[in-house]
């Protein structure tokens, strides 16, 4: 075991694009579990576009991080030492923001949920079986009303939403097209069962190319970017199309800004289209219900999911800099230590 | 009775805000009616904003008007001949949309409605118990999904939606606040009975005196005008807002292009909003159950409708640019002959 606890702080916010010198590294103390509580090592950890909103002094839908405070974040990790009846060293367990930017984290059990590593993978429990996988259904389902027939556009396809948003579009009956940056991506996409995709980074007319692989216009979408790809499905909606703005990545580099740029009304007005903005947390009486439905999905081998790792807690402002400008392929996670147990 | 029947045409399509000559008068014979139709007699002609996205070659939720098409348009009118079992010369009907700007139409049953003179007068069933009952009805109930103790924010206040729109939401318990274009129709939406109101043209800084009038926030936004009185209030929303847009009257002069400024979409996803496109006719089946409902409430004294006349059918084009640029004062109709029957 370490005998200190490195944790990423936030040094100042952001002025556009975040930059690794928007965190510091400091060491101290390995925290001490207060009553009830227990000490977790972390082993992998999250970092998500959600994270560029809470280091931000804009209004969220969440109380913000602060400068000096470390930075929030989910993770899946090992108790090591217990005060809780409910949990032993040994047992390994998620959660999805209170971990923190850090090797070791005192948590309470209601803010963690137990990992059963036969069940999956440990990483998996960040994705499928954790936010991505949650946020996906419910923003596809619920909020997309996503029904068989319906084209279901997802941008930021082979990112960790948009990969099993495209296998529950498939699913669901819907035909499924990814939007995404790369032909590398574009091609994850076509394993992931994606009928078709665009690579933005290739089209001159981006709202052409959504017309070309949508000839009855979209129905569904998950706008997971914001910027560009949204634009140009939003000149492409079928009647009642559903908008769902689960996040707004492509604004990274300037979510301080007013974001301006052609506005939509009439297309949404002729359409009769909705555009609902998300938040996971919204569904949360229904996630355990969702999640199992999930598990049993990836069981079967209807849900996969790639990785692209980080080594090293040190790693973590970068990994997340991949995240914001697109670099990585597959839900991002931290590797921070090892997955056997210590001693 | 007239000779001849008089028609205004689309001589053209506006480049920007529409101006008088985008219209010619013509005069031919009065139509046949045709087995089982109706020749009916324009008394009152509509006039109204959903009109100026009919006469563009932008795409559209219905067909739009060419250029030497009689101009499209619902209005009330006498029965002066009829090959229809059902309607007889005196009866009185109203249709949505396909009177047409013009003295005498041949009506199909199936496209019109009775009009009970005895209910109310004629004016009001091209209002209150027309389709901008109607629409405030189903925007604010069904597309805004309002409840009592929501704070719910109407543009075009005063106009022909948004006079019955703000008595509809006091009548269902809401705060109703309107925005409006001047001190007389604030003062005519407080008769109304809305709470509070905003006139934009008074306001350096709307979207601070929309905080101003709505410190916890718009829970719904009927929104009749898109432009800055749409970015003043999406910068305002309580959580779970819901905006409707029924109308993008404020884009009237720039229809054909691009509708640049800011855009919302973090507000969207923070807030969790749903931005609803509404149409009125897709609610077409429940019609006839909430006019019944608003009629009681006319009848009851709790729903009043101010109007605004132009006196000929020739000022059917000046009515309709007089709508376009806020100088109505309540719903704007078109004289076009007298109420007494005809020989």
């Amino acid at each position: 075991m370490r005998e200190t606890n490195r944790q990423w702080r936030l040094a100042s916010y952001p002025d556009g694009m975040p930059v690794e010198s928007n965190w510091a590294l400091s060491e101290g103390a390995i925290p001490e579990p207060g009553p009830g509580e227990m000490l977790v090592r972390a082993i992998y950890l999250d970092v998500a576009p959600y994270m560029r909103g809470r280091i931000s002094p804009q209004k969220n839908y969440a109380a913000n991080v602060k400068p000096g405070d470390v930075m929030i974040g989910g993770g899946v990790g090992e108790v090591v030492r217990s005060k809780s009846k409910d949990y032993q060293p040994g047992d390994v367990v998620v959660t999805d923001h209170s971990f923190g930017w850090q090797d070791y984290a005192a948590l309470r059990p209601s803010s963690v949920r137990r990992v059963d590593p036969k069940l999956a993978p440990l990483p998996y429990w960040l994705d499928v079986l954790g936010m991505n996988g949650l946020t996906a259904y419910f923003a596809l389902i619920d909020a997309g009303s996503a029904k068989p027939g319906d084209t279901v556009v997802v941008s930021a396809a082979a990112g960790s939403v948009g990969q099993i948003a495209g296998q529950l579009a498939r699913l669901t009956g819907c035909r499924a097209i990814a939007i995404t940056s790369s032909a590398e991506k574009l091609s994850w996409c076509r394993e992931l069962g994606y009928d078709e995709g665009i690579n933005y980074r290739q089209e001159r007319d981006l709202a052409a190319a959504v017309a070309r692989v949508c000839p009855k216009g979209v129905d569904v979408f998950l706008d997971n970017t914001g910027g560009p790809m949204h634009d140009a499905v939003m000149q492409n909606l079928a009647t009642y199309a559903r908008i769902v703005v689960i996040g707004t990545v492509s604004l990274a580099g300037k979510l301080e800004q007013p974001d301006i740029g052609p506005r939509f009304l009439r297309q949404i007005l002729i359409a009769r289209a909705r555009v609902q903005g998300f938040l996971v947390s919204d569904y949360q009486n229904r996630q355990d219900g969702v999640r199992a439905r999930l598990a049993d999905w990836y069981r079967a081998g209807k849900l996969k999911s790639r990785f692209d790792f980080a080594d090293g807690l040190e790693s973590a402002p970068k990994a997340f800099l991949r995240l914001l400008t697109s670099q990585n392929l597959g839900k991002q996670l931290v590797r921070v230590s090892d997955e056997k147990p210590e001693d």
